[in-house]
C-alpha cells in the first residue's frame, strides 16, 4: 500500500491518507478483504501521529469502504454484488442473517471515544460518569459484607422482576422528598435507566413511529430509538430548554409516540425547563394524549439556585413516565436504575422486562437499599455536590482563562457538563484529531442530534476528572481550538458539513 | 355478584364459577371496568378453595372477558367498540398507544405460576432453580470481600460492554476443557443467558421471520421470539431429542433464520441430542446456511453416562452461536450468563447490547472470575452433581411407588428435570387446580410448545426441592392426578384441548 504525505500541502494529513486510500479501493488496487495495517503501524511507517490515521481510517469506514473488525483489524469492504470469496471455510453470510433492526446498531462512536482516550496521559473530558474517587467505598463495601451477613444465600438467589419489595418502597420514599408521590407498586427497578429507554422503546415504538427528541438530546437514546428504527423528530432547545413553543405544532403534525426529555440539567446542553414550559409540555402531552418520558439522572446534582418539580411532580393526569439511575450519583458499576409508572404502563415493562434479563442483580439492590436508609445517600450528595461545584468552577474559570475568541459556553447550574459552541471556521474532524493528539478528548455535539446535526458544539465534562485534570484539559483543547481557527479552511468547512466524522 | 356453586353436579366447580361469571358479563350485568371480589375473598364466600377461584379468573382470562391489574385487582375488560368511561381523570389509553410488541409480552404463566407456589407448604416442583443451601455462600462472601479489597471502587464502575477481559479469558479457558476451542474476543459476558436469547432476537429476526424450535422448547426462549413476532416452527423431538430428520423439509421450506436448540439435558424434555443428529443438524445448518443457536445451561450436570461434544465443539465453520450462564450451576442472583460466537456476530450483539443495559454488573463478574480460578467450581460442580443425582433418584423412585396407571416418564441422565406423560382422561386444568389444592405445583407442559400444544405432558423439578419434599411433593401430585383419572370427563376434555390454561 504506497501512501505519500505532502507536509506542505494544505490538504489535512489525514485527508490525504483517506483520498489516497479511497483511490486505491475504487481502483481496485486494494481488493474487498484486503487487511488494511493497524493504525499504530501505519502511523509509525508514515511519520505521523496515530490519531491522525484513526481519523483517516474513520472517514473510510463513514464512507463504508472499509469495516473493523474486532480482532482481525481493518478491511477493506466487499463493494455490493462482488461477494468476498474465501478459498477455505466459508464463513455464513452475517449481515444477510441480520434483520432489519441490526443495522439500527451500528453507532460505533463511544468505542472510538475510548479508543482515542485510551492513550497514556490523554485527559477524559468525553466521559459521562461519576468521579471514581469520590465513591463512598468503605461504606459500600461494610454495607455488602453486612447485607451477605443478614439475607445469607438470598442476596445471591433470584428476586422479583419488579424489584425488590424493600428497595421499591424506598426508592417511592425517595420520590416522595423529590416531590413526587406514587406507590411502591409504581416503581420498577432497572438494570440501570439506559435500560428504561429500551424497555420504553420496545413497548411503545413500531418501525417508523414518530418519537420526539430535544435537539441536542442524549446519544444512549437517540442510538435506543434509532435501534427500534422510530422517526426521530427533534425539536429545538434554547437557554431554557425545550422550546415547547415549536412542540405543539409537532404533535400536531407527526402524531408520535413518546415524547422523550431530560428537562433538568439536561445532557448535553446542561439547560433547564422552566416551569411555565414544564407546565405547557404537560398540557401538550394531556391535549394530544401523548406521553412524556422524563429522563432524570441529574436533578440531584444542583450546585446553585431553587429547584424546580420534575414533570412527574406536576403531573396529576399519569402521562409522565419517571426515569431516573444511581449511575450518576452511586456506583454505574451495579447497573441500577428506576422507573416510576402507571401501573398498567409497569406491568408492561415488567412483561417485556421478564424476557429481556429476568431482573437486576440482588446483591445490588439490597446494597443500594441499605445505603438509602439511615441518611448515608444524603449525606454522600452534600459531598458530591461540594466536589462536583468546585470542579465546575474550575472549568468555568479554566475556559475564561484561555480567552478563546469566538468560544461561548453557559456555566450551568448542576450535572455534569458545559456545552460549548466553537469559534466560527473550526474544522469538527481536525479539531477531534488535534485534541486528540494534544492529549484531551471531548464528546463533538453533533452525535447529540437527531438529524441535520450542526458542527460547532461539544460536550465537556466536569465530574470525572479533578480540578487540575480540568485545567490542563481545557488548556490543551484551548490550545487545538485556537490552532485549528488559524488555520480556516473553507473547503474542508464544506466537506464536513456533509460528512460524518464517524 | 350472585354465583351458586352446585356440589352435586358433573361440572367442575371451577367452571361453574367461570360460566356464571361469563354469563354475567356478556349479558351486561357486569359492567366494563366492574371489580371482581379478590380470589381469596370468592373462595371464602364460595366455601371454596383459593385455587378453585383461581383457575376460574384464568378462564375467564384467556377468553379476554376479565383482565388483572397489579395493585388494582381483576376487572372486567372493556369490550370492543365501547370504550371505559371514567368521570375523574382520564387515564392515556394506553394499551392503544404501546406498539404492535407490547402484545408480544403478555404471558402472565410464570407469574401465576408463582401466585399458585405462593401458599405456605406448597411444594414447588415447578422451578428451574438450583438448590439455595447449595449455594457456596461462605466461599462466595469471602470473594466477594477479597474482590472489594483488590480492586478497591473499580468493582462498582462502569466495565466493558463485552465483559471484563480477565473473566473473558478465564470462560475461554474453561469452554476448552468443554472441548471448545475460542478466543477470549469471541466470549461476549451477558446478564444472564436470557438476554442472549433476547439479543439474539433483536440481531435476527425481524417480524414475521420463521424460527426453528424445538417441540416442547425453553418457555424463556418461546416468549422472547415471540416477543419479537418471529414465526415459530416447532420441529418434533423424540427420546433422542431434535428429529433432525424432519428438520430438512423444514429449512427448505420456512427458511429460517436460526434454529433454537437445547441439545444437551433438554428443557423440559431432558433429553440429549445423539451424536449422530448433531452432526445431521451441523450439516444441515452448513447446507442450508442457517445459524444454529445451541443453548447449554445443563451440560455440566451430568450425573451418568459419557459426554456428548457440544454442537459448537463440532462445529468449525463457525455456524453455532453457543449459549450458557451461571444461574443454573452457581448463583442466579447475579445475572451472569455468556455467548459464544464468530467476532462479526460477537460485534454485532455488543453494539445491540451497548443500547440495552450498557454491561453486566462488574462485582459479580470479578466475584465469578476468582471462583472460576484456582479450582473452586470444578469443586463446587462435585457437591452439586452428586446431590443433583441423589434427588432424581429420589424423584424416580417416588414415581415408581407412586405407581400411577398410565404415567409415563423417563429418568434423565442429567439437568433438572422430569418430562412426565399423564394418564389419558386427565383434565390438565382440573389438575393444575387439585395438585395446588394438594400443596404441590409444576409445570404444565403446553407452555412449553410452540404451537398445537398437546396438553398431556408435566414437567417436575428435582434441582429446588429437597428429598423429602420431592417424595411428598411425587406424592401429593400422585394422588391429585388419581383423582382425577378416577372423574373422567369427556366434555372437558374436549374444551380444554381448544382453551389455553392460561
Amino acid at each position: 500500500m504506497e501512501i505519500t504525505i505532502d507536509r506542505g500541502s494544505r490538504e489535512p494529513i489525514y485527508q490525504q491518507i483517506a483520498r489516497q486510500v479511497r483511490d486505491l479501493i475504487t481502483t481496485g488496487k486494494l481488493p474487498a478483504g484486503f487487511r488494511l495495517p493497524p493504525e499504530r503501524r501505519l502511523a509509525q511507517a508514515l511519520g505521523v501521529s496515530r490519531s491522525t490515521v484513526l481519523i483517516a481510517y474513520q472517514e473510510l469506514r463513514a464512507d463504508a469502504l472499509i469495516d473493523a473488525h474486532v480482532g482481525r483489524g481493518t478491511m477493506v469492504t466487499p463493494s455490493e454484488g462482488t461477494p468476498e470469496r474465501t478459498e477455505v471455510e466459508q464463513e455464513l453470510p452475517w449481515r444477510q442473517i441480520f434483520g432489519a433492526a441490526a443495522s439500527g446498531f451500528q453507532d460505533p462512536l463511544v468505542g472510538d471515544l475510548l479508543r482515542l482516550t485510551e492513550r497514556a496521559g490523554a485527559i477524559p473530558l468525553s466521559f459521562g460518569m461519576p468521579a471514581p474517587e469520590l465513591l463512598p467505598f468503605a461504606e459500600l463495601r461494610e454495607l455488602i459484607t453486612g447485607v451477605l451477613d443478614d439475607t445469607g444465600p438470598a442476596a445471591l438467589l433470584h428476586s422479583p422482576t419488579e424489584g425488590l419489595t424493600v428497595l421499591r418502597t424506598t426508592l417511592a420514599q425517595m420520590m416522595a422528598a423529590r416531590g413526587v408521590s406514587c406507590t411502591p407498586d409504581e416503581v420498577l427497578v432497572l438494570s440501570g435507566s439506559q435500560q428504561g429507554l429500551d424497555l420504553a422503546a420496545r413497548i411503545f415504538l413500531d418501525p417508523g413511529d414518530a418519537v420526539v427528541v430535544e435537539q441536542p438530546s442524549f446519544i444512549g437514546a437517540l442510538q435506543t430509538f434509532r435501534g427500534a428504527r422510530a422517526r426521530l423528530i427533534g425539536v429545538p432547545t434554547d437557554e431554557h430548554g425545550m422550546r415547547t413553543d415549536v412542540l405543539e405544532s409537532v404533535l400536531s403534525r407527526f402524531r408520535p409516540k413518546l415524547i422523550y426529555t431530560l428537562p433538568t440539567f439536561q445532557n448535553p446542553s446542561g439547560t433547564v425547563l422552566t416551569l411555565e414550559r414544564r407546565q405547557h409540555l404537560l398540557a401538550l402531552s394531556r391535549r394530544y394524549q401523548v406521553p412524556i418520558l422524563e429522563d432524570d439522572p441529574y436533578s440531584e446534582l444542583r450546585y446553585e439556585g431553587d429547584p424546580v418539580p420534575s414533570l412527574r411532580a406536576l403531573d396529576p393526569a399519569g402521562n409522565v413516565l419517571y426515569l431516573s439511575t444511581f449511575s450518576k450519583l452511586l456506583f454505574p458499576g451495579m447497573r441500577l436504575g428506576f422507573l416510576i409508572a402507571p401501573r398498567a404502563v409497569l406491568r408492561q415493562f415488567a412483561l417485556a422486562r421478564q424476557t429481556a434479563d429476568l431482573h437486576s442483580n440482588t446483591l445490588g439492590q439490597w446494597v443500594l437499599d441499605r445505603f438509602m436508609q439511615g441518611g448515608r445517600m444524603s449525606a454522600h450528595m452534600r459531598v458530591v455536590r461540594h466536589a462536583y461545584r468546585r470542579r465546575r468552577d474550575a472549568m468555568d474559570a479554566a475556559l475564561r482563562k484561555a480567552a478563546v475568541p469566538g468560544l461561548g459556553w453557559q456555566r450551568p447550574q448542576g450535572g455534569f457538563y458545559f456545552w460549548c459552541r466553537l469559534p466560527a471556521g473550526v474544522r469538527p474532524a481536525a479539531l477531534l484529531a488535534r485534541a486528540a493528539e494534544a492529549g484531551v478528548s471531548y464528546l463533538p455535539g453533533r452525535a447529540c442530534f437527531a438529524d441535520e446535526p450542526p458542527t460547532e458544539f461539544i460536550r465537556l465534562n466536569f465530574s470525572y476528572p479533578d480540578e487540575d485534570q480540568i485545567r490542563e484539559g481545557v488548556a490543551r483543547l484551548a490550545a487545538a481550538i485556537r490552532q485549528e481557527t488559524g488555520h480556516p479552511d473553507t473547503t474542508e468547512l464544506q466537506a464536513a458539513s456533509t460528512r460524518p466524522i464517524v
